[in-house]
């Protein structure tokens, strides 16, 4: 890792105690002469003037500290994405699968960082086109996973699936979720997906309460590609990462592959995925 | 492949019209000067004298036929195992998920097989060590699934599960698969498990009636090795595709990790994993 | 039951061979001189110039005739609540829970019902407000389920639940389900509850994907007073009976209760509730 | 509830601070002029040398103190089941469901019950017969649940079961749970099932690992009778309430029906059932 010059730093915003530790985070890097790049809600915190759009505070950066919760995180790397800045998440609530590094972990961290001692997870991310047609009408990449499910109007979803062209079935479903490895531990898991360890090469389809019971969820390798044909006349929406993308029309077709994208995050060096894993879903201890 | 001098065969017992089958297969296989070796069964059905115990069946064998039901496979992969023998595996009754051949396409498949132009599908096995102290009391192959679970008088496992030496959690539970992704459809699929396409390198952990209702399927990477210890003091038993093994006392560890050993399963050209799954799981079609 | 003068019917929209189905029916009812009512589309498939709207269809009937499919049957039942007409519902596609009498089975059971010899299955109902500050906004009965859940742009609700004034918990999740036994074949079970026999007094609070992932299905006394909360801030639907009702405020409250209001289905004599499971989740039989 | 002159305390085992405890409590009740009935186990805790056997020692008690957790008090439940003696069940370890009296909470509860002003919550039990060809060969009472399911041997039960003589299926599984609401969050939540409220007037049907994918928890009310027929050959056996009792024949049958039995739990008056829930399942507090 090269030497760090210069940081990104991305907030949640309504935090109240996140003015002091802004603060106090931009006093630090300029007592150890490292310059900051800070988006609108960063900016506000430190009472800076100067605030850059997401997508132009990575350029020149070469570090990214996200100061929030996994939704901060996944918005952060829609920013990050495509280019090999790590990511120093910090949990300013709950520990966050993603955002693992406590606030009282900052500082070591960032030291260890600047002396160029961090660890890095990397996090391959997943690429869907929505094609209306012949035409690719929106293309969009996922840390976590992407989501078809039905609005309020539509009784259910009703999807063509196919994996390399083979048909897997026909979901008929409140939704369905494609998610990433480091998706599983995500909404995939509220709908009864299993945990995937981070460096595994695949991806999980995860139905949404499906009419058919004995459809559960499928791992099929990430060198798939994975399309899926709507079915349903209206009320179908394409959601990434938690972002509400589009709605679907009839015969609108989604199409998932592996990116050539990674998402590099710092983890601490003593808390491992399992150790999360643990804390997060009070596996205990002996 | 090359050309197919001798078969071998392993049949079910107790399948009444076995003895027309095996009668019609042994007449056509000599029709084509085929050469054949039959288990004890297959011999008792054919009204052959001639029969040879399993391990030494498969020696000098270009093709193995298992007449059976998916536990007749597995008991035939054991002896198999470590060869590079395709086997044609026939359901006698219900579809199976490893035996997809059925009987009307017994004589078909034989023919593209003597003609050379068969499908195979590979099936990675898992190799577990049983190990007391410091020596390894028992080696085993898995096709489809490793099992730890109590017997009638223990009331639940208490087993600490490492992957790559790091500790996962101690599952408290009835028991505990470590399955394949071709026995992810077997027992870890009524334990809750995902289903796992088989081309993906990965192994599936699913507790069996877990106490921790948060200890959810975990997938990790089939290049990890998965160490689990027994705490508890009695009724623990391994068992390893169905075949009951060792109990294990106290303090014993079961050490998991990809097999060399490669199951090679013909099927059928026109039947995929997908078409096997909707139809075994009744998930209907458009 | 008295002696059936007059029957309503209610059609589903769309079914191409329910034109001959209406017609056959109608002369059938004509030649026996029993008077009927048709609802709008029954009265387009007769070729039928009268017609009733469903609220005026009731009165002065002895019997209501339902042709389609489950959700049919939940829409005639708005209908027919809080009257003591039987139903007979008859399945144009596949085999209902709801509506459990094959086509074939239609004239069968009518000259049974005209003979007075029909078996009744009694489904009470589940009585709802919506309630706003000091207000009722609306009041529903459900046969099925009230559902609270989230739309396309809430991430998730956020619903306290009370039961007789105690706290079960701050659910977070995409819907909360609150079902009677009837509606346990129905969504809630799609969502994870368990099948709850018609006879039995309870509720299920099912929850959809949770958060929290032990939060599982709740059975309740039907004597209990459930009350929900929102919490969240927009984005809160309830829907009741597969029907969407009204929008949710922040401190909008769902009250349910066990209601006075029971539908009667004619359920055909050989076929008990068990029987229609096993057909409908495909168990099998010995 | 009349005046309390003995109580009976009961143990559970190996606790090594149970001798300080036991002790006290022995020394607060003679202080009171309370006379009491040790087990053996509490005896041996106390220094006490008289001491009775379970069934000798509700006799003339009138009140029953168990130290330990579930499983003890369990066990205590088997010797006061049909005596009206109230159970004030202290955990010696974590929160049980049933022992929900934390030690700290034992003086004040036993003030409170000596001066009369105890809160009560009943637990009807349920009755089981085992039946041999025409012969009653076993009969017992459940406070949780009765479970049969496979040893080591079997590869699956294989039940016919009938609500009320009608055929629910024939479950293919590892095991099958007949539970009480009061066991539902027992052993049947580890498999799959609902929590039910303690009042409703149901059991709960709980298949343990179904082959049949569909075959989910079915809620049945308590004035059912239950039959369920062994078909498997050999290695089924019969469980109540966690203690193992008999190995089952091809051909048994088991009879489950509500009981007259009722166990009287004392329950402090500001903690719920719902309360337990959250605190034992981890639902968090808003």
């Amino acid at each position: 890792m090269q030497r760090i010059a210069t940081v990104g730093i991305i907030s949640k915003p309504n935090i109240q105690r996140a003015v002091d530790i802004v603060s106090g985070l931009l006093a630090w890097l300029e007592a150890r002469s490292v310059r900051y790049r800070c988006d609108e809600q960063t900016a506000l915190y430190g009472g800076v003037t100067q605030w850059y759009k997401r997508e132009e505070l990575t350029p020149g950066t070469d570090l990214v500290i996200v100061l929030g919760g996994d939704g901060t995180l996944l918005s952060a790397a829609r920013a990050v994405a495509g280019t090999d800045i790590p990511i120093l998440a910090v949990n300013l609530g709950r520990l966050g699968f993603l955002t693992s590094i406590a606030l009282e972990d900052l500082y070591p961290e960032l030291e260890r960082a600047l002396a160029g001692e961090i660890h890095i997870g990397r996090r391959r991310m997943l690429d869907c086109d929505l094609v209306r047609g012949e035409q690719v009408i929106g293309s969009y990449s996922a840390l976590n996973d992407v989501v078809i499910n039905k609005g309020m109007i539509a009784r259910m979803i009703d999807l063509d699936t196919y994996v390399d062209n083979h048909l897997v079935t026909a979901y008929k479903a409140d939704g369905l979720i494609i998610s990433t490895p480091t998706g599983s531990t995500a909404y995939s898991l509220s709908a009864g997906g299993p945990i995937i360890y981070p460096t595994v090469s695949a991806f999980c389809l995860t139905p949404i309460c499906p009419h058919t019971l004995t459809n559960r969820p499928v791992i099929v390798s990430d060198s798939s590609i994975i399309e899926i044909m709507n079915h349903g006349d209206e009320g179908t929406f394409l959601t990434v990462d938690g972002q509400v993308g589009e709605p679907m029309s009839k015969g609108d077709r989604v199409i998932c592959r592996s990116s050539s994208k990674i998402i590099s995050l710092i983890r601490p060096p003593q808390l491992l995925f399992f150790d999360v894993l643990r804390k997060k879903l009070k596996w205990g201890e002996r």
